[in-house]
């Protein structure tokens, strides 16, 4: 039994609320536990440059966290006047991760940035990110073919992410602030409603794990993640509909 | 009548929301309108060099906008490696603000930081930092209170700031972003309970104004100022009372 | 009494010198008791990208100081790497004031540099580099006119400032350094040839002050900066008949 | 069979030269075919702050390439005044995958710091300076026991890396910059001597991966791993026996 | 003959004015034909903490231009965030000349900040700046003897430096701005009182020069160095006596 | 007899190894004594903006050492975010001397980046580097001719540099780490194969020097300069002969 009395496979209570913030093109605050994070996506309608003249369009993310998210106060990175490793780090992961299930082709010489601000942290923040940050993706994604500016749907399949861990009695999934403070293994995992893998991030804590260890992870990250998406296709209604429907005639 | 009908004194639908975020001392999220600042407040256990050995406390303030909080999406400052001079004028002007109304030496040698993080703007977000951040700064002071830190309540005063600006029809209280951008004349009131001012701040926009329209100004302030202090007082509750009572036999 | 025997009202020796240094378009050292600032003012030939294509210019000041200005040596912000949010809010308004009294329509697609530099302080920098770089403002747009580049002449009205605060004893014109620091309330006053206000700031220094007391402030420094408009009348010559004479036809 | 001949599973020619550098207390240039990294290792006799007083020593890495290590010049980070987001990946993963093999309390209240700095890139950076790290510390280690600094010999294992991926054409081991630039997946594999995990980093570019795919992925990468060790048992000679010898007599 | 009329071995004007700015121990404007520099020097009772404890003091030196004491307008190092590879060698030069001339240890655990600002410039900043310094720094000395907080007068001798070039007419020596734009080989000397070199700095500007020029080069800069030494006394006036006096009675 | 046994005349064991790193288009590593510096040479087909337009051509250069090239470890530039000033000299130096020697018009639009990287430094870092760039530039200009791209060989002549400097003892030339650190007057030369001057640095350190050991400096320097160029002669083979053959027919 966990310390939250959750059994090793169970996710915390997981909700996604639309349109939080009212600018965005795509806007989401989930909260995973006591893990809260607002998720906004812009459409701009340029590319970087190393992408211009190619017809192919970008994703890319940006994360942060207020200085309180945490239980003591962290400086502000533009305080200090650049961003740290773990930033970047996180950053780019999102913003491969939500390339994986996108056709750039078929989003056309466009950037989406999604934007994951943390305004609470209780573990789990950058997988909670990912989830977010999809669903205020596909928003976005709507919202242009609402408007008739998209030929295609260009979203290929759903996206997840999950905190899985071997705590010292074995192996867990979607870990709290407590838990991965003392877990010996950490790994990130995201995947796609086929049930195939995106990014396998395991890290031993100044320890290793062994190939069975690594197998159990696996299988609490898969059964995670089949929730997760659950939940992103109840918020995201009608619209989830046309995640993978290239050929869709909705269009 | 304004583009949203309200009266030239009439202020906007402000509701402040206790204890918006778990982990800070005191924590608040302020809605004016559109606008919507989180403020966290932080007590740390030191003072900045300047002050040490003094037995005096202090308060200082951050400010920051989610990039996505504005119509189009701004770039972080964190991104861009420096804080902007707008930025810098506000958290200068928050901390001075606060700094007016406590007793720093009944404070101790502690630290106030208070966090102010645009999440959606829409016109005032500067003086809607400063009323929920005195807000939070009461919430933080009484738990220390609660804890038997303090000797006396050091608060000495409530402390809230409005806009308030001449549009081509005259002269107006609270400006939404519309209004804000159509002023001649900006000017931001940060004022007490007793109707003292804290900080006059008035600029013409490649514009001047007369001493007429100043009186004018200050009026309409200072009317919007009574309102959003009596809104303060609703949220805090029974904490409101010990603001300014200093000798109290509560404590 | 004041410390330096002058009355309430009276300001200090004030000398603006013009041409102080060869090469800018406009040039002059301004010195008001013991501060002393160089105001450079440069004309460069296009607009900051914000304002291309648009017909119009732009006015824009920077200020710093020497290192040894003061009576202790402050770091270079170029040895620390960054601006300081003091420096960034006197640049900020030094511009702001300028760009209050100009018809940038007129200016043409321009833009006026004017540099602040202190070489000397004992407060009231601010105001001083105010005044000053509305003469070398001035100097810079007169070259233009002998040059016969400019249709009409683009400067409305005068343009001068001082500091007002209120000491133990009462309220006080041009604060120099000693009364700076001992000011509970310090306000900058920005006005026009005509009278009308640009900017008013007003902060109490951990203190606050009534509206009695801020009409006190605000008569003190009508009659202070009407004596500064004189000084920069004298200083300009003929060229001060040109300022708000937008149709003369000597242009 | 791949573009230069090789079998799936085969790596590139290996080698590392002991002593590379004079100063440093443990330095090796190691060539994995055209990749060639000098890694030193520093020891100082300090930890960092959030370590004081614990008893506990530290090991950090730093990964840097020459401006023309790679086929066109890339810029300085120092140019640029800042470290980009992939450069702190690296490095944050080299330190962490060292700390996994070290007894941190047995090395006591010191730091090693290990610098690697790819002076020919060919593929396979960052897994190449994690090989070449881990001897150049064993060597730094080595002069410490030599000099009776330690009480135990603190390396607990074997430590090597190698990146796999998934071409067209299926998986393969040791990927050179032609195939890296090719692959869907890309798979960077820490492990030990005794064939535990350190670290997974399994990354899909724009692409997903089955579980299927993964296992391939991990028996090439075990394989890899264990001719990496024969290459650095062979380099470390003598020393090699104290790895993992925690209770050896010879210290 | 000289576009300035001026024959080959001839300086500008050159004049030295005592306590330019108030605050500083030694303040010097020097003007040296069209270039004008502030010198201000500031004791500091500590050292930079690499000499801290040996009883030895430092002298060290700042450069910088304000942005329109040029032709055209600079950008402010400030404002771009980084010193200049000029500024930084031209600081660096500063201090080091001005260090072989004074007894570090007769100074004790001091440090002499001496700022160099050029208010205007026509070629030539950087040796002005020496020029000057160095009586700046010898008006601080003697304040700290006036004091009596000093055993010994610590300056050993006098020290002024020159700039001399080659043109297309053969050498010259102290070029303004056309001349140093013009010559084909810039060479810097600074010298002591007793003729000795301090520092040499040739360079042949896409070209190169011989022993036979670089002799005639070294004459001129000696006779310059004379004249300007004698300038140098005439200012200092009484103190200028004790310079080089380290047994002397006046102590 | 200098503590390495060497005459003061001797310079140490040089050599230099050709093509050592595969992408540059000419690579180098130049081994003097202790110091070891790797020398790229990349051929870029843009001039800085400075430069567009006047079909002329640019050479610049970049100095760096890594963080343990040095007996005790230094901090990296890139971490602190900033290049010091003592690399920013060596830099500029470097680019300043290979420009001295190249046609630049006939060189054409291209820039020459030549990067010097010190992987172990024992003494005589800048000058090892200026030796070796030029070998490295001239291959890289080679590689152009082959390519025939250029209708002359630019490179007018050799050029190479070497440290001199007085000691307890006397002058001495080519000084290592523990010279340079004992030295009272340190010198480094930069001089052509005609034996003309290109750069002369030489200064006291908190010391001064006569025209006498000037002159001895100068004979030192010259003889030590021809060793070089021979030994840079040897390396280039038959490219040597190219050299300040502005009309040859090979082209």
């Amino acid at each position: 039994m966990r310390h939250d009395e959750r059994t090793p496979q169970a996710i915390r209570l997981v909700t996604i609320e639309k349109d939080f913030i009212t600018h965005p093109e795509g806007s989401v605050l989930i909260t995973v536990g006591g893990t809260r994070v607002i998720c906004n996506a812009t459409i701009e309608e340029k590319v970087p440059p190393f992408l211009r003249g190619q017809g192919k369009g970008w994703v890319t993310a940006e994360y942060s966290m207020l200085p309180r998210a945490t239980h003591s106060r962290s400086p502000r990175e533009a305080a200090k006047g650049k961003i740290g490793g773990r930033t970047m780090e996180i950053q780019r992961l999102i913003g491969r991760a939500l390339r994986s299930v996108i056709d750039l082709e078929a989003l056309g010489e466009r950037t989406i940035w999604v934007d994951c601000d943390v305004i609470q942290a209780d573990g789990g923040t950058r997988t909670a990110s990912i989830t977010g940050a999809f669903v205020a993706m596909t928003l976005a994604i709507g919202r242009l073919v609402e408007e008739k500016q998209l030929p295609v749907f260009p979203i290929k399949d759903f996206l997840a992410a999950v905190s899985v861990g071997v705590l010292e009695d074995g192996a867990v999934a979607d870990l709290d602030y407590v838990e991965d403070y003392a877990a010996h293994v950490d790994m990130n995992l995201v995947m796609t409603g086929k049930g195939e893998f995106v990014e396998i991030q395991g890290t031993g804590e100044e320890a290793t794990f062994t190939r069975q260890q690594l197998n159990e992870l696996l299988e609490l990250g898969e059964g995670a993640i089949r929730e997760l998406i659950q939940i992103q296709k109840e918020t995201l209604g009608a619209l989830a509909d046309e995640v993978g429907n290239e050929t869709g005639g909705l269009m």
